[in-house]
């Protein structure tokens, strides 16, 4: 039950890290590796088997502008890629499109921009249809969130 | 190993059937249903929690303009929900826009606007996480896919 | 004559008061809460039937990114809903988009960018069909906005 | 009970008239005048005070473009004013920002781009916090358009 | 040879008065009023009628979001009307579409997203038409302009 | 009381005409040239200077894509520019950018994407400063103008 | 002197064919490949080799949707990749954005939407810089086309 | 092998400077100034017909709004020309657009928003065509790149 986190450059480390820190939450194993797709496409390829080999079995990708390390990556693996468009210019708009829009037969499973902590959770959300304790651990975090909400505020809003 | 579709309107029909075809083309059972996330609520509910126990674990949801059916299944439910855009207006980026852009903690995986195939595709990668069989089918698929277009691409275009 | 107002975050709270200080102006009772339309949809269903039980009868909800709470509530409430798209990112054009694009059948009347002020204005104009006083006051407010930018503005801007 | 119905020019007839269409089902009286607020703004004064005076409660204006006829009548009255978007450039997105994205003080009710049925919908949902008869209608409305629905789509779509 | 200068709000005032410093600095009377067209139209209305009076044969009208000034100006006198976007929402996107886009007939001459000089600068070159000797000011502006860049651009950049 | 009339290209023509007419409507002389601005620069230059010598005294100038003719003929003249965007990509979005957006002190007044006849309204209005004449005609076809609206459009629309 | 076409479906030969045919014309060498570069990278590796062993000096690359194969092709090689955005959705703004939006280091020289001639018309510019007899011939094409426009346009249009 | 720098602005000199600082990496002579294609046309003209005549091969030219020098530099040469758009308003979007989507036959390699760097990375693949040497650096360039990140970003991120 390992994922594994991608990013472009080292610069995206903070935005990418609450990727980890919500797997840590969850109890699942991942490792992070700042490695630019066009940049160091052997690296990347070396990476990818390897942590394939030892039985990593999401891939979480951040990339911002002309964001192509999620698409690339998904090229080279039939496991699922996560992609979370990272704000580097127009608001982040060309990362949007630059990961979601793959041609057909290479998806890549998009999340919002800057979203590093909700592919953590689609990431949970998928380990979770092999793994029957993860998804225990799910149900459970999404019924104390409920919880808490409902707790905090069902109350009016005091201003 | 059973995919639930799900799409707005009645009228996203033929769309969202690739989806459909390539499920069944690797073997996924699946079902589709034209249920309305604003429109019959109940109804929404009520097939999720069916198909949630008769062992579906992973949705594909299709929507059009201000496209709430993906997130809509995914507050309802801890199954990876895949989620395409589907272009009514605005070339589908009001479409792409509600779905990908979802608040922290309850994800949708988006894929391309109006690219059912690759929602299957994408829940195929999934599902072979678990099954093996499938992720044989999966790599089979990509070998051939990959060796189609070598084979009819690998000389110069006539034109 | 009572107001709902709700928004999707508890950060949503400082934009929301201008909606709450509006109506507090005008003296028309009104009650804020933060629901989550996607995190406890339970707690919003709750509220939302306690509040027409109470003779509520205008709704203003706020939301950003993948604004679902407006058309959520719409759809859960013959009510007029006032939709406040939030800014949170891509400068608000998502929470628009996702506001006001809503289906055939279940509307969301949408103000401004981040402009609860202004939802709350037209609460006050839906709420003066029914109420003569409340009219009287309204028409009374738009005499004093009249009156008071042709004094200050009648004289040539001084630089 | 009566809704006016606004247009900037006779070639919008057959994107409002769904709204006439609408009103006419919930048996709400309306008139339909096309009137541009640039090239005759006395005759909209004029229509405007008349219709006032005729007891007429909502006002649903479309106009596509630099579309300023919603925002022109907003500031001309206190009834509340639903605009609609109508598409005439940019995919509608023009007329969508210069209707919606009214100052302070002076809002308009928007709806989707093109989408007068719901302008009309909107308009019947504010009227019944009035009227107790149209409420129920309105009530009936949504079981039946529910019940339609769940009657067409509960079972499993037949491609 | 005068020229009115109009904007929607007194927080304009600052980048509006950058059309004022240049057309002062070509001996060209100007008076500048912050009226809004929706807040106050009868105001604008007495003002545009005195001004026309008086002799003013330009306007420029600023205005942000939803910024109907300048085509409400357009429609109420055949004076030349120079729009100007502000920036209030949208990187200026809606005031920009908001004033160019105008329905045939009343056009308004529309400059880029804050750029009240070139609106200055632009009138100066409309009145240049009629006023010869504004023409060879303006001729003798352009000249020094294209000499100062020359001398001050002809050499290498040093870093 | 002259006006030149240029676009980029030959198949500008049809869109460029409706400045045409409507200067024949007014009496106003006109020649139309298709010139661009990147191809036959020196051309350009030699018809600008020729027409200036013949008292031409407005220019509308027509463009798409990356539509420079605006803005170089605004560089090269101090006669007032109009620019017309035309519609041949991203929905005239990138010509209405590349034509409003001048820099500081080269100002293109422009108007709405392919509304060639505005263009020509505008040259009128700007004209009618100097020409008493001319504004008798604007001032006549506007009363025309709203005289056919309100007799057509006083009456309730029959659908 | 050889230039290399690349482009990332079939689909893709008609748009593309453009590039060639200015090549032919100028006596440029050229071979065309359809090679996606998700769904191919191995023959796309392959095919690069060898025509930079073969000599090819330039490569253009067309891609639509989240085109990456400009992006993937300038990792790949030193030679100067010129990318073509090919319109496939959004009106081929997803396109441009994943081209042009490379980061640090590995540029992709881009051209205009679906604009492939231009980018035949930029590698005989850039190989003109090392083949004086394809320069000649370059300079001789532009004053064929400056003739040719100065001759059809030197005169007014007639209507 | 020298390469020209342009800018519309004194203000673009910091942005544009990256591109200097990576020739100069390369050994490749340089100069940079600083003229408006707009306000400063015949200094432009001679400035790019000395340095045509002192050999230069290469044009990079940056600007902002609507961001017309590498258009117009393109038109009035045949040396490749490489624009960068520099974000001035709307985010760079409206230079992007005013530069890439230059019309037929007169093309402008296009690199991504405030990239001044990639424009002088583009520059030297460019003149590597012809310049062995400089080739032979840029391979180098390239390996110390790649090795430079295989050797920091192969090991897992420590956060």
């Amino acid at each position: 039950m390992k994922v594994l986190i991608l990013f472009g450059s080292p610069s995206d480390k903070e935005t990418m890290k609450k990727a980890k820190d919500l797997l840590d939450e969850f109890g699942v194993e991942n490792e992070s590796y700042a490695i630019s797709a066009h940049r160091a496409p052997d690296l990347l390829e070396k990476v990818l088997r390897e942590k394939e080999a030892e039985g990593f079995e999401v891939i979480i990708a951040g990339a911002g502008l002309a964001a192509h390390l999620p698409g690339v990556v998904a090229s080279k693996t039939v496991l699922p890629v996560i992609g979370v468009p990272l704000k580097g210019a127009l608001e982040g708009l060309d990362a949007l499109l630059s990961i979601v829009q793959m041609p057909k037969q290479i998806p890549v499973a998009t999340v919002g921009i800057n979203n590093a902590a909700n592919a953590a959770m689609l990431a949970v959300e998928i380990l979770s249809i092999k793994y029957p304790k993860l998804r225990e651990k799910l149900l459970n975090y999404r019924d104390a969130m409920r919880k808490n909400i409902e707790e905090n505020n069902s109350a009016e809003v005091i201003y």
